[in-house]
């Protein structure tokens, strides 16, 4: 839905045209393949928007720090699929899967690199207040794919946990996409911490959203099966939260969904939706991703900027909370 | 041989100081672990060491970038060791064998995190240019993992490619080390250069001589077993240079000891250390190990401050390059 935005054409023309050596080719090719698997790229347009949210029109000077974000979540979408053992990314094999696992853990670390390169090539007087606040947010991402690891194997997560999970894991990298490109704007603080707010808040609502679109989502427009999540017991927001809610019979029930290998899919997600339903957890998520979303737009509201200069970031916002994918 | 050392103590004083968050425990405990493992911390005090040569007394000043080589020295640990399946590491199980694979590159790839948070307490005016040195070594040391990867399954490895393995792999960590220390001292570009010079001469005479001690050591000193590289057939110098080198009759014996498994522990090394004797590759070994400590030597030589404080980094390559393990 962005690829056509002007900064998405911007971010891939640079990496398009990105050298990368030919040898080690175990090295580099499989960094020449996640990057052309492309994606939307919104989070190396958050840097655009974020600098331009306060006036920072100069795309020339903002877009090392954007790249330097688009190569930092392919450097963890590499290593995340080796550690998840998932075989298919953006519907192609993943790197691990096309190569092996050595060669997506070295090629991960060479991306990670490659981004502190392009961080390099900020102007440098704003080094080392991008690279304080870029090297928090890949530490809290490390953070939130290592609680994700371990509530596979808890008994219980707990609803604010999960809540952390999301934060540290997807979110911050939002809000800190929005603060590179303030701190390239020269905002003050607690202009960036505000706009930061609002990254992360609309990052939590949006992954909600994950969650209760892989569930609800219209099959013609998901793009992804339908009912993913319940077939291979993701520990969703839905699901900690019926674990939470369920009475006696709701937890038998919910035991039998999810041990149970003698039930269809069909059945396996129908019934599912059904507990759902009935201890109300769709419209619990429902709710606390709209107060989130809430929380989002509030920050965006108390920015020290003109109204017409915040339509781009909401019209994102919006876009994203509406998507029926 | 330089635990007792002024550098050595600062060093181990921030790490032992150093506070990473009890949790996730997996992410930030087999970080305490690698580190507390210790090792020599020669990599570190090449900062402090490169620094003292312009000049630069002020150890506060140097020891963040000390600290961020010697946790990008451990992230690389962590990391080759998985892709080596190495069991142990300093007498010590490695973090993927006391912990599993995926702690072992998330907690690796949070080091790493932490190295360029280290880098980020530099002096402001120096953090770029000192960004432009670390990212350069630390692509060239991925690029030296994946060369030596790639060789394992090789037929034949030349011996330039062997050295430019090496070099990447060892030792431009040892020339951007002292590389960092002389930006810190405000060392110009010229001077720079050739104490990165003498490190990456010395680091490769130092891995040369490590080839050759595996064979030749004094098993009394060595610390490791004696011979533990011929009988897992790695691909050392002097393995290659005997590739190279063997006729008719010592390819057969070569493949003969390569394969047989019907040949006891200590007559394969004894028939390998013949071989090596028939081909002369142990001399050639021991010359080409001189070359590079003379050109490193003479790269000191060159550069522009007085001889009397060059002698803390003769001293220190006379030590690594007398030692016996």
């Amino acid at each position: 839905m962005f690829e056509q935005h002007p900064y998405g054409k911007l971010i891939s023309a640079y990496i398009d045209q990105a050298e990368f050596p030919d040898r080690p080719s175990d090295l580099y090719d499989p960094i020449r393949y996640i990057l052309s698997l492309s994606g939307k790229r919104i989070r190396p347009m958050l840097v655009f928007m974020g600098a331009k949210l306060f006036g920072k029109e100069d795309t020339a000077e903002v877009l090392p720090a954007s790249i330097a974000i688009e190569y930092f979540h392919n450097f963890s979408l590499i290593h995340d699929d080796i550690m998840d053992k998932a075989p298919l990314r953006r519907g192609k094999d993943t790197v691990h899967q096309k190569w092996n696992d050595n060669v997506a853990i070295l090629s991960g670390d060479a991306l990670l690199v490659k981004a502190y390169q392009e961080l390099g090539k900020c102007p440098a007087d704003k080094i080392g207040e991008l690279l304080v606040v870029f090297n928090q947010v890949a530490l809290e991402v490390c953070e939130g794919q290592q609680m994700d690891m371990d509530f596979e194997t808890m008994d219980n997560v707990a609803e604010g946990d999960y809540i952390e999970m999301i934060r540290r894991k997807t979110s911050v990298l939002l809000g800190g996409a929005l603060q590179l490109g303030a701190i390239l704007a020269n905002a003050d603080k607690v202009q960036q911490q505000l706009l930061y707010d609002f990254g992360v808040n609309l990052g939590i609502a949006f992954q909600l959203q994950d969650d209760f679109l892989d569930v609800y989502g219209d099959p013609e427009t998901f793009g992804k099966q339908v009912g993913g999540d319940i077939l291979c017991n993701k520990k969703t927001f839905l699901r900690i939260k019926t674990e939470e809610l369920a009475t006696a019979d709701s937890r038998s029930e919910l035991d039998l969904l999810l041990q149970g290998s003698d039930i269809s899919d069909d059945e396996k997600v129908f019934r599912m939706k059904k507990l759902y339903a009935q201890l109300a957890v769709d419209q619990y998520a429902e709710d606390i991703k709209q107060r989130y979303t809430e929380l989002a737009y509030n920050k965006l509201d108390e920015i020290a900027v003109s109204d017409a200069q915040k339509t781009e970031l909401r019209i994102l916002a919006d876009t994203l909370m509406h998507r029926k994918r």
